[in-house]
């Protein structure tokens, strides 16, 4: 921990993100849910998608670019599928309505994919695919964002830096999770390194003018992140854009809106949400046998030279959340001054 | 084109190569549609899935590690999920099939998944996605494959190079085909640069020692493919194999034996289907209008310096597919021989 970084409690830090939603509109149940999410990520060690975002949120719901009281509106339903419009509320709360249905779904079915369109940013993407594993089933789910991306060979920004998640049940183990960006890097990263005041490696991002840079503060006045293992990252965002924002009828490419622009206006973010029923393929108890013996054969792994440690997706998260929920979640300065701020500004007790 | 390659036309390496699976015992059906998925693969410029694994296939007929006769068998079926037994047949044959199901339980329900067991190699996994896209659908295509890559920090094969494949209608415009192997380069690329005795790349491979090496032959010799783009290849292999092995009830990880292995012994390959159908989201000329428009959008982004034209997944394919059917699939001297021994072998013309 660097001096200047003090740990808080996540209990804390959620009660304060739900008490800024709710003195901003958001009703309470809601609110709860979306500061679960940021709170889900800060736990696991992913702050880029966590209380970091809190700011925004609150600005986009003053500005009206986050409606605070609409509920998602089932737009169509079949047996294994179904639509959903946001109506331009907290992606979070789509999110989480649209799993519990495509769970469902898949409870009657096998296998069944909900689409969420007039969406807003939802946060991290494993905190839905995780929905699924509670309910003994795999999860996936999926947004689009902003175009930070050039396709490959280009240099302006057609793309969003679009993950997608996958979670399995793991028996014994922590669920397996794999959350990934299909860009080099999180923007959240190169905030926090902006924020840190740290160079970034020159694989992340284009500057303005389309050429590489370890200046995080170059990356962000106008340049891209660089898609992650080149032209399969690129296919990949263009993908999971297809998957959300194109067969969704939600924005795609460049129709889709960035957090940090227009607060005033819908972002027009697009998701979907895809569950698969184990059961229908195998007793659950063979599942998580099979799965614990495929986690043992990555873990017992003869190692490379210089490699103290194999990890299984998800692990790294796990361990981190363990430690976190004794310890507390690191806030450095920068951001302690911005929850403060925040705070104050909506009449708040202050939660560090 | 070398002086030492030659160029053949698809149908006449398309018939021998189905007279010879016939030779070995494969019904006329089935053995026209293994050499169509080969062809295939050759026609899209994937040649390291087309007919350089014609001889490895026939070997694998003789000794019994392909059963020639057996037809896969629905072991488990429900709306929108079934797991099919592949009898340890061709791969090809199952992969159709299970693809006919899925798309067929996509058509009444929204959205499927149909897992196939006791499989083989199935060649190139784009063949499968695309057949949904003849139904107007998404599809989506994956195997799991003999262990070849190490978990990032490990050094012995313990995942596949697995592959996956999805494929989208795209109303005028070919359809977008992404078909990624999880390892940084196919297999077969290596098999490719052994028989054209070129050098690798560092980053495609590791040697017996679990060092990079730009030796061909020395990746062949007990290496491993490195994973694309970092732990995210990794992770994305993993949950392949999850999806694919794990789930299906079928080998995973090291139980999946690698082709050019134990050629009378079963491969337990496994394989995963799924399809989406469009219509439930959105009429299908809106879809192709909006798939069309991300398509511009890419085609339309400004080059980056040295760059001379922007692709979509999928489009170098088809040109090369609209090449190859006019002007003939380009062999080399090593394939060649190779091809004109097996005619001879199975006492058929050669077909060059």
């Amino acid at each position: 921990m660097s001096a200047e970084e003090s740990k808080v409690s996540p209990d804390s830090l959620l009660k304060f993100c739900a008490a800024c939603f709710e003195k901003l509109g958001v009703p309470a149940d809601d609110a709860r849910i979306t500061a679960e999410n940021l709170i889900f990520a800060n736990l696991r060690g992913v702050d880029s998608h966590g209380v970091i975002r809190l700011k925004i949120y609150t600005e986009r719901l003053r500005a009206g670019g986050f409606k605070a009281r609409v509920h998602p509106r089932i737009i169509s339903e079949h047996a294994s599928s179904a639509l959903l419009d946001a109506g331009h509320g907290l992606g979070q709360i789509a999110g989480v309505e649209a799993m519990k249905l495509a769970i469902a779904k898949a409870e009657a079915t096998g296998a069944a994919i909900v689409g969420v369109q007039n969406s807003n940013h939802f946060g991290a993407a494993a905190f839905y695919a995780i929905q699924a594993v509670e309910s003994g089933m795999i999860g996936f789910a999926a947004t689009n964002a902003g175009a930070s991306m050039a396709p490959t060979g280009g240099r302006e920004g057609r793309l969003g830096n679009n993950p997608v998640a996958i979670a399995v049940p793991a028996g014994k183990y922590p669920p397996l999770v794999l959350d990934m960006a299909t860009g080099a890097v999180a923007w959240g990263k190169i905030f926090l390194a902006q924020q840190k005041h740290e160079k970034i490696p020159p694989s992340w991002a284009l500057d303005k003018h389309g050429l590489p840079t370890d200046d995080p503060n170059a990356a962000a006045d106008r340049g891209l992140i660089q898609p992650f293992g080149g032209y399969k990252g690129y296919g990949l965002s263009l993908f999971v854009d297809i998957l959300t924002g194109v067969l969704v009828g939600g924005g795609f490419s460049t129709h889709v809106k960035g957090l940090y622009q227009k607060l005033e206006s819908p972002s027009d973010v697009a998701q979907s949400f895809a569950a698969i029923k184990i059961d229908n393929f195998m007793p659950r108890a063979e599942f998580s046998r099979r799965v614990e013996e495929i986690i043992d054969l990555m873990h017992s792994c003869p190692r490379a030279p210089g490699s103290e440690r194999i990890y299984v997706p998800g692990e790294i998260e796990h361990e981190t959340e363990q430690r976190r929920r004794a310890e507390g979640i690191p806030i450095n300065a920068t951001l302690r001054e911005e929850l403060v701020g925040l705070a104050l500004d909506l009449s708040l007790p202050s939660p560090l």
